[in-house]
């Protein structure tokens, strides 16, 4: 795993051992809360064009900042709880994809896209 | 950012770009999609008792391995394309929660978690 | 259609027409508000046991039923926009359902209810 | 409410009732189950463009009704094992809404309605 993200992986597990808030963080909780914090990311895109979600206003922008954190942390934490390691399984995603959508085929097609 | 997720951004660049898909990843696209894949990595989840969802069957973990890399893949692209360094806003939101639920007051109480 | 939903689907199309909100009201951009909705509905039960959910204090059910209230306004308006029947649809499902899960198979297995 | 809703209602009843389901569906459970259910109808929309997402190819609308449906069906269940009535509330959102978005105010505008 990444430093980084073994660092923040560490800092939750001190921050729930404090409040002793394991006793909540069940993986079905915490991809209940994951699923949440996502939605909440979505939300200030909801009404956007595609053009203005490239350019956030200030407010907008520093509120997605927090939610992207949100979403961070639950996967980290989520991914703790289950014992994996998430660039791992990130790479090996990858590799999948790219036999599944080979360039050839797939190059600049929105209906193969659709099929994502 | 971290090595891996480093890794990752520029993995996720080159894929987009060989198949042309930059038009298609507008952060109000990306944000839709990662909810859609933090909703598929709790569906597994979504019937089972917290201690059923600390051991999973084999197939299921495999799933649920496969949707954490999902979400980690989409949020890697989403911070991306918004230009967020993802472990310097989670680092701060800690911070930020660490003052919000200060350890005197808040140690294992449900009730002060419900308003996390 | 149902008496409560035409006259819901009908106090929308008024609602949206005298705000001119119809340009914003493309089925994409209200499955993203269901969606959202949908997450807020769940984020009061997330740290929930499941008696708890079963049971909730006065000021989390009036919470609640604001967002089932979303939920459904969102619901009929999608459906409206597409122009499906709702009650049409989610009668034909349930009678999908019964021959997916026969009562003699399916009964009290949550084996067979984890692959719904 | 609603005859097509009560009627709705009744039939996930039975439907629960013969499966001796009822034990699967707490409130939390069916409030994660729903956000799943808006997820996967979000999910055919996510790459679409708003003009896309009007006018959809015969096999998406048959999937995208299938999801209207299992929204709807999850909504009354929940509905239900919450004693809320559902068309009761959805009319009083809709009188708090015109309180909220005076139309002097709100019309056309998607600054305001960005505040939704």
């Amino acid at each position: 795993m990444s430093d980084a993200l073994r660092e923040l992986r560490d800092a939750l597990r001190a921050f729930a051992a404090e409040r002793d808030w394991d006793q909540f963080h069940s993986p079905r909780n915490l991809a209940a809360a994951l699923s949440v914090e996502a939605a909440e990311l979505l939300e200030p895109f909801q009404w956007l064009t595609d053009e203005q979600s490239r350019d956030l206003p200030p407010e907008t922008r520093a509120a997605v900042e927090q939610e992207l954190a949100d979403v961070l942390l639950y996967l980290v934490r989520l991914a703790d709880k289950l014992d994996v390691d998430l660039p791992a399984v990130a790479r090996a995603k990858i590799v999948q994809n790219a036999l599944k959508y080979p360039v050839a085929t797939s190059r600049g097609s929105s209906r193969k896209y659709d099929a994502l």
